[in-house]
């Protein structure tokens, strides 16, 4: 048995999400019809984490088992033959027959971006969230810092969210920071780890700030545990991108 | 009656070219349909050229005639409302009854976008055109020049060409360069007019060149007037982009 570590791209257009769906295009799912085609039985791909329904991922990883002896540089054309344009493996390589690429994960980095010019280009438009209103982007700035740190998160955790082991939704993030490069502004994270829609629900708390609907204060009482406050609002996904995953 | 200019993009991905044609998708079809949503009756909308199945625009140009007096910041937002995400007006503008966007262009930019790395990013294929394999790119960058200045461009010309006014196949190009950055290869070109399927076959050449299949000579003889030389091959549409329109 040989176990396989693949870094993809993939554009999240079109899919619901990482996770297998029945009936339902997702990027696990075609991943798996793709591996079982080139090993000839049903394989479980794993991956580093769940992107949601839209998101899309400039590295994610995943690993397989498989016993075909196929050289890696070979399963990689072989899979990049077989997946469909909006899913290209950049890189197949051998890995340790224990490698998980979620339990063993590091660190993680997402970036959300916004463009906020009046008319979005149609090719801009799949990638980013078009806010073509008035933002505090002085206090925006100001306030995504504020997130670093170890943190309870449960105020950006998404309602539904029973995935996490123990439950506990302690987290650490090293990176929070929000960048304008003329109309499009970016908010860059890098974190242990991240609760489902944690990401959309910061840059949707980001965006409140730059309202005015909410401030600093605001912000330090939703990472006091047990505040109780409901996440949200979230920002559409098409803005995500999973950009790296470090082991 | 008013005369209005729009300055446009488009994805060309989903559509059958510019040019109306029945039952499909077309820019000009699409256009014509919001134009008529908000005159209240049909409109026609001219624009600076065709432009081929799948290729993409930047800064498309058109015009046509309505007698409603919205004001045109509220005729762009209204459009770009009705209009699908991959064609966005960027401006309209009032413009002089006379102005045709075709017959009054002094020049058109075109790009093709060509990657060359091993996988290409599904973001960026349906924009470029992937050619992992060997090409002398100096010699390339040597032959593109050659291309400047006014020649009978038949060679280059789709062989179903009988639109031009006189069947004249004489163009004018100021600038016709091939540059490298990193992975990818751009080739920009920019002339007073261009025939059916020029820019693709142009480009096409230029691939045959960076084969070793043609040479500079070859490229003299194709712009020899009565040289005979089938035009081709094409590359794909999904690299070209129309850049700009000048006026």
């Amino acid at each position: 048995m040989r176990r396989i570590r693949i870094d993809l791209a993939y554009d999240g257009t079109h899919y619901h999400g990482w996770q297998v769906q029945p009936g339902l295009p997702t990027i696990q799912g075609t991943l798996e019809d793709v591996v079982r085609a080139i090993e000839g039985q049903p394989v479980h791909v794993a991956g580093s984490g769940r992107t949601d329904a839209g998101v899309h991922a400039l590295a994610q990883v995943a690993a397989f088992s498989i016993e075909n002896p196929i050289p890696v540089l070979n399963l990689r054309k072989a899979m990049n033959r077989l997946l469909p344009r909006d899913i290209r493996v950049w890189c197949a390589q051998e890995t340790p027959l224990d490698f998980h690429p979620r339990f063993d994960a590091k660190a993680k980095t997402y970036e959300y971006r916004i463009w906020r010019g009046e008319v979005c280009s149609p090719f801009d438009h799949p990638y980013v969230h078009h806010h073509p209103y008035p933002l505090r982007i002085e206090d925006m700035i100001e306030a995504a810092p504020m997130l670093e740190g170890e943190h309870d998160f449960t105020a950006f955790a998404a309602s539904d969210d029973r995935d996490q082991e123990g439950g506990s939704k302690v987290r650490t993030i090293w990176m929070s920071r929000i960048s304008l490069e003329g109309e499009r502004l970016y908010y860059r994270v890098r974190g242990s780890g991240f609760l489902k829609h944690m990401v959309r629900h910061i840059v949707g708390v980001m965006f409140e700030v730059g309202k005015g609907n909410l401030t600093a204060r605001d912000i330090e009482r939703r990472l006091t545990p047990g505040c109780g406050i409901a996440p949200g609002p979230a920002v559409p996904a098409r803005g995500l991108f999973l950009v790296s995953v470090d082991y």
